[in-house]
């Protein structure tokens, strides 16, 4: 097959809208900033809740699901919230459709208008802050873990498939505790299950750290994030777990009686994760030839191609690969036989590999006669042959090779794109090259603004496991106990 | 625990909410028609939707995911569909909100109006079909056998928790086909699907049968449904599986070039079920002591209450339990050990009675040195001494019985509360006693129309097995070749 990708070097952008499009994971829809997630890049989506859904409830989480309109009113009760979230958004204010006069089309009937307007959920502190107010009374109803899987919509200018959509889907977890040490804990383990989560299953390396005051969620006392880079050397943000401290409580009353028998605000905790990590995914991992997909997340893991003269030889290899694919089955391991006769073996190879199928197995009559077949890895487009007994353990073995590769090679090009810079001069230089910048920084919001609007250049975070060290802001020359991470961002 | 939950007989209607409220599975919100799904009721639909989910799966399907928001236009392109959809939807007219000038509350933003307003999705065959039609130009690209899970909005005047509220969760499949006859065979496999889940997750008797033209899908040319009787002998719809032509098709120009290399339009179906379902499955079973759940549903399959006096003897029960747990757990049972200490063992009977588990194990130090444990079923409220030995396996087949105990129950009272009427002034009187009446009818609109508005009782379906038999219409005396089954419904 043709693919006609872009290259990366070449377009980087353009590389990554002809993976989107070309393999098939996503589509433009005639809703301005709107996607259509098609079969296989929701199939990554679904490996991707499942497992995530998983280690929520493991931590003891469990799901629910709140309204998706919002009381206009509700966005502008928590002061910050307001101004971070209620801006551009999607208005309900007609709940009736009508026949226009001439019968040919529809109108929004004029009489059928809410008194209050509502909002799509942007997200769902406020709508769900509403309802906890009836649930808690007491320290013993407390705290509330829980999740919620849902679409939600902010009405962004700029739109790229899965990186910024009008409508994406993702989860929001809003836990409920009766002290602030407890939540803080709740916002640092969510953190966790997310750092890992990007590391075992999409073998992305992130960076776990806080947001500058900036960058923080609006309503948050602190936002944890983590950040990845991509192989264009710009950070993407895939995971927030913020603090919300009272806020969210006192903006919605909800009050509970502690255990010494005193009324308390709530503390609180959200945290979410959405379909932006595909386009993590992607860009973190795939080739001019198409997607590289971790093997954990790949829709399918193995395909056979069978190269076949006629229907008596085809019949053949399918009845030795049969036995084969019922182990590997057997083994949790997705495989396919593609015999598909409208389209030729090296067609389907390119196709394969556009499609970024970890394992690719191929058998001709030539391998058949002598118990081999030929297996191809995605990742390094290594080929070998080997016999055809034991290949299911082989393979087994190779898949989880793969997704540790996967991993090693994104983690050597991030820590080998991440500069230690300590003059202005540098800095102006070093950020026009790929990678994250580690710089001291004098901690105010002014000298960060100031950075971002010469170099657009933004802190990712502040890294938790931040060595302290005296130094001078790279901007300012003012005093500094840390560096923190620089980088152009998704 | 006091329940308050009121009678069936008494008032069935406020005995549903108390079962919704009490048992926490749904909360009313502050938006009007919305509700909250609670953990509880969320457990429930994650059953059914991983059950159905797998279905599907087995059946040849994948999931993709579409946009919520659907231009207005669109709506207007089916002309069937428009009368039956377009009226009641929830309308963006705007994508900005701004600062109220006296910058305490946020208005909308007169400038941000939309060119075009936006419908939120009632049902997605319209934005679907817009998709399909740059997906399909072959037969090679058909069928197309996607479904997606997700939410949807419709402004209805009415609501009640699960069975009517403006948003609810469901799923929809839509397909494409290359000829009638296939979409047609899609139509009835996915009619099979559902009341094979009805049948054996819900334990819910249906009855496969079509709709009356009246009573159609707007787009359809042949709705099919599963219809479930209630215990106060109403009827409530299930599921619904139609048969679309080539409407849709022809509304957004899909056409395909067939293997005779002329362009034809394609055939399509749709089929969905929704949360309603849970409505379904509580009215089904439940009775006046609270929620009865089949197994296969239940969050909470298996509870053990401790009697305990002291944590000494909670400790000795615990440590006698655990590899219990751990037995049913390596079955797939869920399974809870109960020791809260801040209730009583009798609160918490009414409690696990209340919220539908279906096996309560119960042990106290009697049992503990007699090597028993008490072993009460929610269904029948049988209880019975076990030998401790062995019990994860009586309750392995306890949970099965129960399981056909509820299905057999719900289709006794069915099967018994379905009479045949042969004369108005026979059906006048029948209407008014619970259940269905089998009657003959002939075939008009006027007619079923006036038996709905003289009954309030509509056709709920054309039974698929249906006996042909000559007869006359009960109420406007024409011939008839077959009964169809009259109901008052949800």
């Amino acid at each position: 097959m043709a693919k006609d990708i872009a290259s990366r070097v070449n377009d980087y952008s353009q590389w990554y809208n002809d993976l989107v499009i070309k393999g098939g994971l996503a589509d433009y829809s005639s809703v301005r900033g709107c996607m259509v997630i098609k079969p296989y890049g929701y199939a990554i989506w679904e490996h991707m809740r499942d497992a995530l859904d998983k280690m929520f409830k493991d931590t003891g989480h469990v799901n629910a699901y709140f309204p998706l309109l919002i009381p206009k009113s509700f966005l502008s009760k928590e002061a910050s919230h307001v101004d971070g979230f209620a801006k551009e958004c999607a208005v309900v204010t007609h709940y009736r459709l009508k026949n226009s006069a001439d019968g040919k089309s529809v109108i929004v009937d004029p009489d059928a208008k809410l008194e209050e307007e509502l909002i799509i959920r942007p997200t769902s502190e406020t709508i769900i802050w509403n309802s906890y107010k009836n649930w808690i009374q007491s320290y013993r109803d407390l705290p509330i873990l829980i999740n919620q899987w849902a679409n939600v919509v902010r009405w962004e200018m700029r739109t790229r498939l899965f990186l910024r959509t009008a409508e994406f889907l993702w989860q929001e977890g809003h836990t409920a505790h009766a002290t602030a040490s407890e939540a803080i804990a709740e916002t640092e383990k969510m953190l966790d299950v997310y750092a890992t989560f990007a590391e075992e299953f999409m073998a992305l390396p992130v960076i776990r750290g806080k947001k500058s005051a900036n960058e923080r969620f609006a309503g948050a006392l602190d936002t944890y994030c983590i950040e990845a880079m991509m192989q264009d050397g710009q950070a993407l943000q895939a995971g927030t777990s913020h603090f919300l401290g009272q806020n969210f409580a006192k903006a919605f009353d909800v009050q509970f009686l502690n255990k010494e028998g005193k009324q308390e605000y709530v503390w609180a905790s959200s945290w979410g994760v959405s379909t932006r990590l595909i386009g993590a995914l992607i860009m973190a991992h795939s080739d001019d030839d198409g997607l590289v997909l971790p093997p954990k997340l790949a829709p399918l893991q193995v395909v056979i191609v069978p190269i076949a003269k006629g229907e008596e030889e085809m019949k053949k290899l399918f009845e030795k690969c049969e036995p084969l694919m019922q182990e590997l089955k057997a083994k949790g391991i997705s495989v396919k036989f593609d015999d598909d006769d409208t389209k030729r073996p090296g067609f389907k190879f390119a196709e394969h590999e556009l499609k970024g199928v970890p394992v690719r197995l191929a058998m001709g009559m030539r391998d058949y006669e002598a118990g081999t077949v030929e297996v191809a890895r995605r990742d390094t487009k290594e080929k070998s042959s080997q016999p055809f007994n034991g290949v299911a353990g082989y393979i087994e073995n190779l898949l989880k090779e793969i997704q540790q590769n996967i991993f090693n090679k994104a983690k050597a090009f991030r820590d080998s794109h991440i500069r230690q810079v300590n003059s202005w001069e540098d800095f102006l230089k070093q950020i026009e090259a790929p990678g994250f910048i580690s710089a001291h920084w004098d901690g105010t919001p002014e000298t960060e603004e100031k950075i971002k609007e010469l170099t657009k250049a933004t802190i990712r975070c502040i890294p938790l496991d931040n060595k302290q060290e005296n130094g001078t802001c790279v901007f300012s020359g003012k005093p500094s106990k840390e560096r923190v991470i620089f980088a152009r961002a998704y």
